[in-house]
């Protein structure tokens, strides 16, 4: 017995040390030596290359470093049968939190505005909306949009969620499938992408769904680059339609040098960093989950691959 | 019997429209057409001429529009022994805590990093420390200070505060005093200035303070611009001492063109707007308050001119 780690995007040790202490009694392997392929029960990946997945006769789960799991299913040995489990940790889900609730107060409050008045040196101050009538509409009421959307409401927003079924959360409004979107798109002064990527979800950031926000929305794009139809969005800032966007991922990633998001004056780039799987609260919950696949019960946050998500 | 508004800096239609539904039966004025000075017995105001409060007899309450007052003691003949109240109304409550949140966030996830990264076209990852490993420090734990640090808790950061007796919030470590304040900077990643502008407090960042604080913190200071002395900060945003530093208060106001600050790769200027008094909601506070008064009771929050806040 013994798990596997692929985590080379974030801090090795950090897991190993972590896994020493909430699963003293599962060896813990590197991917670049992974000893005997029999003895590997459980893989904790990022991105690992194709095939390899496949060589590991007695894999019981494959855990995704990430939220995200498309960097596993781009893999057409990938083996069949063997649950794929999503990232599901308190610190990945707190640094969601605060990256969207950063950047929904930053366009709350205009700071785009501001930061050109500070290039210009102009000293001036624009008239402040109060939360209670700023609307943020959240696509993807997942773990991390969920989270997002109550914290948000604790600033007092209107807040409402997007999802392909009906959600119940106190205090947040909820839309769901495709004739819930335009009223829902209607209705959102800052929207908030944390969608996962499916074919359903490609490219639903797009010149119909942008004329359906309020003139000057504000976009936050913190799911996937595939989600974005880049042309439109650029064409949308251009016009006015989009006031500001904070763009975490894009289609092609690192973003290309000659993309115009780089210098464009309403548009805030950051490269995928809106939130990050923390070794040490992250091999908590891969231990607890390993328990109870060691006690024969399903795991938890398994991916249902026919859905997508 | 009547209240006169000097509100200039908001909206003064929005504070009349609040008042006619919030004291219906006390005639508001405007400060350049007072009527008969004997009505005058109630004044909201920001930044009257010096002289012209002490031209109202029957005055009985002084209502700052903003959080501070030092707008009227720098008046020679403000009238003695009439009280002066400082705002404590939700809205202004509600627009400090979204900014030093923001603020906060902003720093804590080096917001500055990727916006120079942006201008740079650079695409790489900085390794986040979890909001329980980032210790924030608010100096002043008034009505804002108290409201900002419990916020910040909710985000699981590690938050202290300072101010001139011992306060106890929950969650929040407490320092005090002149003999709290280097142990309070000494643990103070990202430094938040709440405080009122006192003899006390006047120059309080200064090189010997920010020399305390662990080096690459950040300081967002919100209070007053006395607070700060200016050219030390420079110098220690210079010197890395201060990683980075969001500004909305200044020794000058507007901002003078010549300003550092202004330029600084380090530094967030914004024209004073941290929070701002929001009509509909003050204009309820300030009624109840003049229903005290009617009663025959103290307004709450009256300011202690000895003490200085």
């Amino acid at each position: 017995m013994a798990l596997i780690l692929k985590t080379d995007i974030y801090r090795g040790n950090a897991w190993h040390d972590a896994f020493a202490r909430f699963l003293p009694d599962v060896p813990v392997r590197d991917w670049d030596n992974p000893g005997k392929l029999e003895d590997i029960e459980y893989a904790l990946v990022w991105a690992p290359e194709k095939g390899v997945l496949a060589t590991f006769p007695n894999l019981k789960a494959i855990f995704s470093v990430g939220a995200g799991f498309d960097h596993l299913t781009v893999d057409p040995d990938l083996p069949e049968g063997v649950p794929i489990v999503r990232m599901v940790e308190p610190g990945l889900t707190a640094g969601m939190i605060e990256f969207v609730v950063m950047s929904a107060l930053y366009h709350h409050r205009f700071m785009l505005d501001y930061a050109r008045q500070q290039r210009e040196k102009v000293w001036h101050e624009i008239e402040q909306i109060p939360t209670f009538r700023r609307r943020v509409g959240i696509l993807g009421l997942g773990v991390l949009g969920a989270a997002c959307a109550q914290k948000l409401r604790g600033f007092d927003f209107k807040v409402a969620g997007w999802s392909r079924q009906p959600k119940d959360y106190e205090g947040i409004e909820s839309f769901h499938g495709a004739d819930g979107l335009i009223p829902f798109l209607n209705r959102s002064d800052i929207l908030v992408c944390l969608l996962p990527l499916t074919p359903e979800t490609e490219g639903i950031l797009n010149a119909e769904t942008f004329a359906a926000l309020p003139q000057g929305a504000a976009l936050i794009s913190a799911g996937r680059g595939g989600h974005v139809v880049e042309a439109d969005l650029l064409a949308a800032l251009d016009s006015g339609q989009i006031g500001g966007a904070t763009l975490d991922v894009f289609r092609e990633e690192p973003l290309p040098p000659d993309s115009a998001f780089w210098t464009h004056p309403r548009v805030v780039v950051v490269p995928h960093i809106a939130s990050m799987t923390i070794a040490e609260t992250a091999s908590e919950a891969v231990a607890a989950n390993i328990r109870r696949i060691q006690a024969g019960q399903a795991p938890l946050h398994v991916v249902d691959l026919k859905r997508g998500y």
